[in-house]
Order: structure tokens, then sequence, then C-alpha cells
């Protein structure tokens, strides 16, 4: 897998005359080396990074990692092991990091070093900047971004392990879900559920709303109490083995009413015809627009994106925007997250991730979307 | 409590002559804005950082924050939004962050502005550098971590509730561990008691390892089952309001035998003699050799430090460890964890959090070591 997401960075790189790459966000590393960063309780209060990764033209990549970080599984390249907090002697800083990236960019005069400037520490550029004037970096993140919307068959191995987590909470959320709870305790249960499911913690960036708060169209859960009648929005998106899943569901706690029925079939209409289109070839920015003019056309507003493109962040290309410019290709993988929200009263919103095949769609998503 | 905060700072800084500050890690973030940043879910893949603070000599603080994030409450200064991805237009990049700090820097020309480098995107720093060539940047993590060290009245108040949450975890571990259970069970049905208590998610780093694997000290739970006669080690560290507690306790599945309570008695003896030891005054050095000194004097190892500060990072000065240079000071709240741990066999620790009074010690954690 790591071997073809490299040839694909060289043959991106290879038009801009690019010596090599120093990428540092949690989703290249994840990406090109198959380290899986944790992101649960932020970074460490030491370490500018836990590692970095290497590539210089006609050499094979080096993963930097610092001491105490769990190594990639499978690990077919160097690693280099940097220093870290320890107890035996005063943490020395970056300069066991610093010292080799130093030696081996000297050895490209006038390197030009493809970059990611949003996630590279300063403490990083400005060492390798002062030690190595003459190399020059390139912010590369746009064409990284590029490169990865289309997946590979391992890759879409991995995003259907990630959806079919997030349609385990997705049942326990329409299971557990009673009258009396609050929004925070309905949601540790569905956590609790993927839990079980994965065998190990996993991350989830949720929204979690009920009754009146669905108007909000996103947020955490709280303390509120789920009642009778209530809509609850819950939009889950959990990561597996370095890959992000994406769903998202609303119901109703008792018996749903009229309108909360014709606005549930519409929302899920409106997504069941937005797959239908999906297919090599297809404008983003239509599929943009038929999503929007299908949700608003009764009334109620669509305040948000149509969806996005997923893998190793939460969030990447293609997003299903008004201002996109991006055709949709075999492999790359989507959300498709319609939804109606009236202020102050009332939000729904229904979710899928889709593949785009060579021919269509394929729905990855294996719940159903039940009121 | 961000006024005196700033005093502290400002203090710190008067001997260095600088300038003024641009913070951008997350313990800054709420140490001197209140901004408690998201870590459960890894940053925005879009964006470098949710949030930049700037206070210049003589002037009142200002938050730069993202739009889409949530203000600190009771914020007294000025705060300027800064574009974030948005469904309607192109996401700009971060000149609209870029812009007003360019302007508010070229005031000061040759300004001198402490930063913190291993949290500074480089995005930013090279664009303030090309846009203000003549400003510099300082290094000052360790000016900062020097200044946090001691806690004032609010945060000690902070810190109360943030171990409450963790003895509330603590309590639902040795309640609701069954042979059986796997480790991640466990822990989910752990974190989701502290998420009741506090009727919110909250952040949790955590070692939970039982049977043999207590010997490796530290890591995540996994799907290994608990059975009878195990010792359970459960390290939660959770985040309330921006502060962190912390907290270890080991217990066994059933009945403990003779050498297990021998194991824990030593154990729990060598913590209260720890912290009847500590006082303002004493050398931190000093009280990591007396930990030291007492768990291996009977066999096994303790290969890490005996404690460590905590506040707004989950581990701050004071470091407890060998090569200290610190003195305890009355306001420092300090973790004591002394451990014994035999290779491939079984490890038992135990953590109580301190604050340094006038006269000596207050214990903060108030759950019962029990095995």
């Amino acid at each position: 897998m790591m071997d073809t997401h490299l040839s694909r960075l060289e043959a991106v790189l290879a038009a801009s005359a690019i010596d090599g790459v120093l990428l540092t966000s949690t989703e290249s590393l994840a990406y090109f080396a198959g380290f899986e960063a944790q992101v649960e309780w932020g970074s460490a209060p030491w370490l500018p990074c836990p590692a970095a990764y290497l590539w210089l033209r006609g050499e094979g990549p080096v993963l930097f990692l610092a001491e105490g970080e769990t190594p990639p599984t499978n690990l077919e390249f160097d690693l280099i092991p940097f220093a870290s907090y320890a107890y035996t002697e005063p943490f020395p800083g970056i300069s066991s990091l610093i010292a080799p990236l130093v030696s081996r960019l000297r050895q490209i005069p006038g390197a030009k070093i493809g970059a990611e400037l949003p996630w590279l520490p300063s403490a990083v550029f400005a060492s390798l900047v002062e030690a190595c004037p003459e190399v020059h970096f390139v912010d590369i993140p746009s064409k990284l971004a590029e490169l990865r919307a289309v997946k590979t068959a391992p890759e879409l191995q991995r995003l259907r392990q990630a959806v079919k987590l997030c349609d385990r909470g997705q049942r326990a959320a329409r299971e557990l879900a009673r009258e009396g709870m609050t929004e925070i305790e309905l949601y540790s249960l569905v956590h609790a559920a993927m839990e079980a499911e994965a065998g190990c913690r996993v991350p989830v960036l949720a929204d979690l709303l009920s009754g009146p708060r669905t108007a909000q169209v996103g947020g955490p859960p709280s303390s509120r109490i789920l009642c009778q009648q209530d809509l609850v929005l819950v939009d889950l998106v959990a990561r597996r083995d370095g890959y992000w899943g994406d769903s998202c569901n609303t119901f109703v706690i008792g018996p749903p009413s009229e309108p909360q029925r014709e606005l549930f079939d519409r929302v899920l209409t409106a997504l069941r015809e937005a797959i239908a289109q999906v297919r090599p070839g297809l404008l983003v920015s239509d599929l943009d627009s038929f999503l929007r003019q299908r949700l608003v056309e009764n009334g109620g507003s669509f305040p948000h994106h149509a969806g996005h493109g997923i893998g190793v962040a939460w969030h990447e290309e293609p997003r299903i925007v008004p201002y996109s410019a991006s055709v949709l290709c075999e492999g790359m993988v989507i959300a498709l997250e319609p939804g109606i929200y009236v202020e102050g009263q009332y939000g729904l919103r229904l979710e899928s991730i889709i593949a785009v095949t060579s021919t269509g769609a394929e729905l990855l998503t294996g719940f159903n979307h039940t009121l």
C-alpha cells in the first residue's frame, strides 16, 4: 500500500522538479508511512511532532520516529528514532531529529523539498533553514490532497472496516436511545459499542443533538435529557487502522409524528436520488446543486456542504460544494449528507458513504436509516 | 484568572527585553486565553491552528480564532476571527490570520516576539518572517513552563474538579471490573462514568493493562480478557474545563494473593511516605530518589519518573526525575506515581495528585487506593 502511495507521489512531483518531501501531518504519516498517530489526548507537551517522513528522489523513504511511539506494523523502509522525554536524562530537544535530516538534505545542494507548512513545526523548519540555507521548501498540501482523493483497493478495504464501525455505532444509537437518558449518556454507550466491536480505543468525532438543538446542525453531546417525540441527530465519524468512517442518522424517541415522517422521507429520498446520480465524470458541483435544490424546494435550509471525501482524514477532497471544480472519478470515496434544518425548531440529516465505481456507485454504509 | 497569567508573563519577560508573544500551543491557548481546543479527533485537516494569542507590551491581548470554533466564555479581551473551511466559497488559506498579525507586528519595528516554535505552524512563521523581516522570534516554551508550575487559586479549583473526575473513573473501574470482560470493555464503562459525571465528552489518556501486560508499565486497553487473580492497572488522565487530572490504581480480579497484597502495601507505603515528604523547599531530585530507593530495595524495577506537574498540560514542570534542578514551591500541583514492575510478570502502580501548601502537602485525590 505504501509503495503505491509513494509511486503516486513521485508521479505528482515529477512535473514540479521537486527533489523530495518532508511530511509531518497526521494524514501524511498514515498515508505514506502507515504510522497511526494518537489523536485522542492532544500531542505530547514536550515534542513538536511524533514522527516525520522523509523521501528524497532516488532513495528509499525514511521514517523518523520519537522514542516511545509505536512503529507501524510491516514497515518496509528505514526507521530512525529520535529522542523524547525520559526520566534518566534531560530532554535534549529535537537535535536528534534535526541532525540526521540535515545530513541527508545537504547531500542535495539547493534541494527543492516539498513540505506541509501548515503542519510542519517552526522549530523543525527554522532549524533546517538555518543549517541548510540552500534548501528551498515548497508547500505541497494541495498536491497531496489531489493524489489522496482516489483510493487504492487496500485503502477501500480499510474504509469498509471504518464504515462498518460507524454502522455498529448507528445501530447501537437506535437501539439504546431512551426517554430520560441524556445526550452524553447515549453517546458514551454508542462509543462503548464501537470500541467493543474494534477491540481497542476508537477516536470519534461526533455530533449528537436532540430536540430543538438539532437545528444547530452540529455540536457535541450535552447533558440535555431526551424526551418523547424528540428528534435525535447522531453523526459518527470514527477512525480504525488510520482510516475514518462517517455516518449520520436522525431518529425519534417514541413514535414519529406525521411531519417528522415527511421530513425524514424528504431527506432520505434526496440521499437516494443523489447516490443514484453518482458516476465517474459527474461534476461535483452538479452533485452539490442537485442535492441543494431538492432539499430546500419545500422549505427549510441546508446550510452546509453536501458531502466530502474521506480517507486518512475525516474530511478531504473532493468536497461536495457549490464552488468545486472537481469531477468524480472511479475510486473516490465520498460521504453524502443531506439535511433540512429550521432555525430554532429542528434539523434532520442522513449520511452515507459511497465509493465511485467504474459504472456508478457502491454504497459502503451498511446500516439502514430509520426514523 | 487570565489577568494573573498575563501579569506573570509580563514579569517573566521583563528581564528578556521581549516585546510581546505569539502563542499557539493548546496549553498556552488554555492558560492565557481560556480557549479549550478540542483534542479528541485531531486537528482540522485544513487549518494549521484553531487559534493564536497575541500580546504586545503596552497593549491588551488579542485572540485570533478560526470561524466555527467556540469562543472562550467570559472573554475580556479582543477576539478577531479568521477564515476556516466554508461551503459557500473556497478556503482562502491563512491570509485572514496573517494580515492582522502583520499589521500589529509592523507597529513595533525590530520587535522581539516570544513564540513557541515547536507549536507554531511553519505556514504562520514563514508568512510572518517574510512580511516582517525585522521581527525577531525568540523560542520561549521553557519560560512558559516555569511560570505555569505554580498554580493560582482559580487554577487549583479547576484541578480539584479534574481530579474529582478521575476519582469517579477509578471508583467505576474498581466497581465494574469483572472476570470475562475485556480491558477495552472495562475502559469504555469507566470513560462513560466520567462523561456522565461531567455531563459532556471527556478527553482521556489512559493506561489500562491486565495480567502479565501490567509489566509493560503503560499502554492502551486491548481486547485481552480479564481473568481471576489478574492485576488490573488503571491510569486515568482526564481533562475538564481545560485542566487535566491524573490518577492510578492497580487492583485484583477476585481475592488478592498474599504476594499481591505485599506488593500493593509496599507501593502504597512508598506513596504515603513520599507525600509526607512534600513541603516547600524540598529538592525535587530528593523526592525522586527517596521514592526510587524505597521501591527497588526489595526487588523489582521502577523504570519511569516518580511524577510530574499537572495543569493545562497532562505532563508539565516540575517533573519528578533524578536530574531535576527544581525545588518544590507552595502552589505547585504534582502527581506522584510509584510503581514496581517485574519484567514479563507483573506491575503495580498507584498515583495521587498533591498540592504543595505553605507547610506541607494537601492530597487532592479523593478515591482510596484499594487492591
